[in-house]
């Protein structure tokens, strides 16, 4: 259950309208690590949440806070679109060309669609979709993804921050730089407090590794040539997890064959074996096969 | 440049043919953390890779193996769609409930659209999207962005394991349990040094922190509920970054006023104010406004 | 600003598992007019809201009531997906029928994705998408919207009330019919409230009317065969604007030409004039075009 | 079945080229409220149409006129581009920085994908969906989602026609203003009749209002600080429905609890149970679960 | 202009309900390859078409027919649906295995959201898209995507037809398989009457070959092991193309080098130069660049 | 399996850095016909391939060939993004007109989200999708695919050639436009090779012709007025399948009823039957339903 409180957090109000940072603005709201992306996803894995109740509890509690900032980002990008050229465009863009060039750069649909006001999508438009959020059931997985999530999120910020001029703007972005800090810092001592406690960092720790093909999982293959990538902390000694040495290995292992795909019933209309030469491998009812049995 | 190679790296074989487990294992080609996903994610970070040679030239080398995997996959899924009861479906339906379940369950596609093939697609149907894949030109974002793509990758195969009794498929998934585990240990690995390098763990490593309002920078606001949530690592002591301490607030912090947003001019059409009181907001120029000297 | 309550404010507790209804109820999560759209719809519209504070206010209260409606749902799927047939399944298949049919029938990702827990998507598996909801900056016109998505989300509720049988989730589905109720109950009340401060049903009832073409803005117009359309209350008498007369013309009027459009630049390599004829209608420079002085 | 009629119903002939109007009226061909919205929408609501044939044989008409609006449109966006100066832009551009901010505010799919001629999808270039369309089989409902279909569509068409200066592309738009003011109309006037008919204003009306909680009905739930919501219509005095009063409730009603979910099987790889402390709630088989007898 | 006739041009009743048939046939109304795309995409080549009338009238006729095709599927659906098992769901499925496969198989938003009608979607229920259909301008392109549109169609429709029983479906896939294979004539016929007149078989036509890189233009490069790509028609002798000879290269020609980009302006944020060795690639201002004058 | 070689197979190296071709090229990359769709489209026909060996060593070939197509497009975005003036924009449009266009016209993601570097996206910001794809399993279906994918593309590429001035730029499209060139030839020979072979044009060749309505399999129906339609090569004399002599009808055959669906189960919540006339057509339990037995 939740409350809205009227007051925003911090402050959101720009020095002046500007439709072109309202444009960049819609990345942190509506993009693939907008503030819509990680509110929902923590709430998604707070309600999914069936461990210690210190990890839903604060899942929550972040979750609720990205919800405050959508709020204040949406306020802004509304007040950068006031006083937005809208009317009687072409006139004017004839008039002044730092007005031709915003009017041409403006996102139309803040205009046409939202009659000045926010839109639930990313700079170019692209609608937010649920198919950016991650919440597996697995929280060290899904606290990497957190960590990635914030990571991406505060770069993005610090990149509209150089790319504009307006002092009222970057006071909002100097807050979503300095919760996104923390968060950060959230994420990665939650991910370490989780992996010393599995006891592994191995995602799921779970799994029974004698189920894997362990005799292959401390490999490197040098699947390109050159062998600079030989040189990184991945190619030599000691894994992370603790559980194996790293090779680097200048060839692949290869073990497989050359795939050949039996064909199918001729009722699926596939492409008919040639007339011009003896087929081999026509089709053939599979001896094993779960549906038919063979008496 | 890329050169192909016939065999596959490891076999591909099911025991028998299986319509459900072809759909499983769709999730596992085209899903948000499949292999097309990861492959494609590790070339556009090797393409867009400006930094070191050592991390271009790995990138590359993971990604040609995750191509590798996409096709050991899509072998894997033709194979189980083999023999699958795709004709006269209501006769058969009606004489075996087991064919019935596997009928209504099989993926419609697999046979209508593909012809008995794989589909660059998820489990339940979602094609696979450009908007899954990652790729920031900040190694370190992105690398902890592998980190958590292996980690939901792994997951996933680790569930589909358990899910299926084929012996064949088991053994391919074996092989991707391990190969995910080599690729959490390796990005862990590159995450580790990346950060030791840029001697900091936040993203971007390079923005001046003097710009972000880091007085807050610390603090875990408790938006709901309960203090369950002052019970972890980030909620005291000293920060992973090193540079603050962290904080626990029973309360938020709240800078900001009620947002009370301009009327914007007519010609939008928004809703007009209200005839039965005097309006005190009505639409008033923007005098700091850019586009409109107020000469 | 928001803050979080550990209370759900209704039970959501279901009798027993079942994958199937997790599945079903998918549709109220996030499909086009589930709780995550209505949520998301009436917060963008209360945060771009340039009207009076009573509208404002009541879209957040709204708003905020939806957010704890996903959270409920969210919870149910969480406990219907408890205990499904989700390890070995072939030969649980085998075994038991109706075990089968749940097996091919569930939403693969509940398991493999989400590991039994709720997704943002819809019953078929669609992500949620941000461009299902409206926030246009007119309130008569958003009311509208809000109205038809109560009413197509009572309607969805209905329907799996009807189809389920289990008490628990049908008490969940009850008050959300009841809430449902409501809310059409208050957008029907608020868009009459607006149409008569408005003094219009039109949307945007500012437009100046002259500038329409007002002769033809009552005509219905019959273009498909047979008259029934004309039997009904839009097709004679007042019309509810009170501006005009319907009418039912049996024919259309048709006042435009047949179209025949211009060549265009040779650089866009579109079809090449036919050889074997004389070609009367050849690229030839706009006179007016705006971009090429004609001096 | 359809039929084709060579004229245009309307005229659609621009002043002269401009390709950003072009952009702009593509949201007037693909966006969510576009032309290719409400004609499609209609055609899926009359072909699911199991009602009486008047509305049956209205929709069709109404779908059919939709589908001349599409074609209108695509017209005029193609006339629209021609002369867009798509030809060694950069060289263009450093001479006319009118020129300049044209090219770099066209949609570069309109010359580079379509070669000067309209796109299926909005102003920014989203695809059209089908995701769009709303068919539910109960007329009240979809008749709200036309009758906001055609608000919203009326309000975008009016908003364009303040940004532009083309009285030819004008005149399109005053047709259209027209027609979106007679389908309100019309629209209106149908959810009357069938609200009359129904007896009822809630969709659905056939719902057994015993099985919802009728209780809980006519509350609203100040969610937010503050009670201007307290003001409006919706807060006291008869629902619309007739069969309650309104009242407003200061604060929400509480009946839930805080959720606690059951562990799963340890197969799903979720979180393991923290080493540190006895857990309480592992995993234990639901004694009421439908698919394993607890004999 | 169109028009609406009240017959269907064929029958759409099946024998019985069937709601597996009914999801398998969604893909033929909104699949990819379905009538909602060829309708589409036929009638957005004939807005476009800037060529002979007979080539824009005969677009204009197909379309036509198509949009009708679209109308006896979404008929033929909501007959399938018709008496499906929608009702006590768990209760039925109990009792008869073979109505639990077919609650567990059926599209469950032909129930919740359609109330039993068709969706514009395909048979896994991705909304259809605007991102199907081809209108580029250019016929030879675009009849050539219709060819094939006509191909993947009759493919599926030849699928589905053996993967059912129902008689009555059987007729209307028949009419459809017939269509068709006209449609398949016509496009073939068409586009080899554009080939002839344009002179060449490749688009666009018109392209100064003397711009390409001709002496690469009829290369096949080995790109895989195994030399069986060589023995087709396409590695040896005249190009169909008239204007070159095929050959078949053991190995591709390369001619360029390793790419190495630049260092960007650090305040995008990149990775930054590593700290434990010179750094010689270090961001320069590109002497050249457009946007700052050297001087 | 694959591998990666270093070089790239031509240079990619723009004159000078260009934001707006950045964008432009993006069409190339992530379109629905850029390289990324026919890489994944070959390699998908490829891996489901069930004929004859030399198709899928051809299609691997090409396929691999379209990979090294991607990465050079990515290398020419990075490149054409260095110096992109991204910083202080607001400053730097105020001072030169061509700088503010370039920064409007900019995809502001190529800064935001990619740091200057190439997206996995088109033109205009739309990501790639695996929808763009085709891969059915019938070689002839699928190579008419390839024969138009090269058709657009190359049409596309040719596009982009005339709007741009970069010599560096032109170099790599030239490349492309030759292997588009050679990749028509190749798919154009293919086709052909199968048709003979198998002895049909019409896709799929072994559907048994007695079972489609091949009376109608040669009509063209005149469905809009005019008769220009008549005057192609599909309108009259031996079809180009060798089956049947086109006929060109001025008038559709019509063998359909107007379609009246049947009410289903109240239960679905449509539209009730109208108080104020006798209702014929009530619910009735379908007699024939495959669900009740009638007995």
């Amino acid at each position: 259950m939740f409350r809205h409180q009227k007051e925003l957090q911090f402050e959101a109000k720009p020095d002046r309208p500007n439709p072109l940072i309202a444009k960049y603005l819609q990345e942190l709201i509506g993009g693939q690590y907008g503030e819509m992306s990680v509110a929902m996803q923590y709430l998604f894995q707070g309600w999914s949440c069936r461990g210690e109740e210190k990890y839903k509890d604060m899942l929550m509690d972040i979750a609720t806070e990205e919800l405050g900032h959508v709020e204040m980002l949406a306020t802004m990008v509304a007040r950068l679109l006031e006083d937005a050229p809208v009317e009687d465009q072409e006139e004017a863009m004839k008039k002044d060309p730092t007005i031709g060039a915003i009017i041409s750069g403006m996102n139309p649909q803040h205009a046409i669609v939202a009659g000045l006001g926010p839109r639930p999508a990313d700079s170019v438009g692209n609608p937010w979709s649920g198919g950016y959020i991650v919440a597996s059931g697995n929280l060290l997985a899904d606290f990497r993804a957190n960590l990635n999530a914030e990571s991406q999120g505060r770069l993005q910020v610090a990149r509209i921050y150089e790319m504009i001029d307006d002092r009222g703007v970057k006071d909002l972005l100097a807050v979503l730089l300095a919760r996104d800090s923390y968060h950060q810092n959230l994420w990665a001592s939650a991910v370490k407090e989780l992996e010393e406690n599995e006891g592994s960092i191995l995602v799921p720790s779970t799994f029974n590794r004698e189920n894997e093909r362990k005799d292959i999982a401390y490999d490197f293959y040098n699947f390109s040539e050159g062998d600079e990538s030989s040189k990184g902390s991945w190619a030599s000694g000691e894994a992370l997890d603790g559980e194996g040495e790293y090779q680097w290995l200048a060839e692949p292992k290869i073990e497989g064959d050359k795939p050949k795909l039996q064909r199918v019933t001729p009722k699926m209309y596939g492409t008919p074996p040639s007339k011009n030469k003896t087929c081999k491998s026509g089709y053939v009812q599979h001896p094993l096969g779960p549906y038919h049995s063979t008496e």
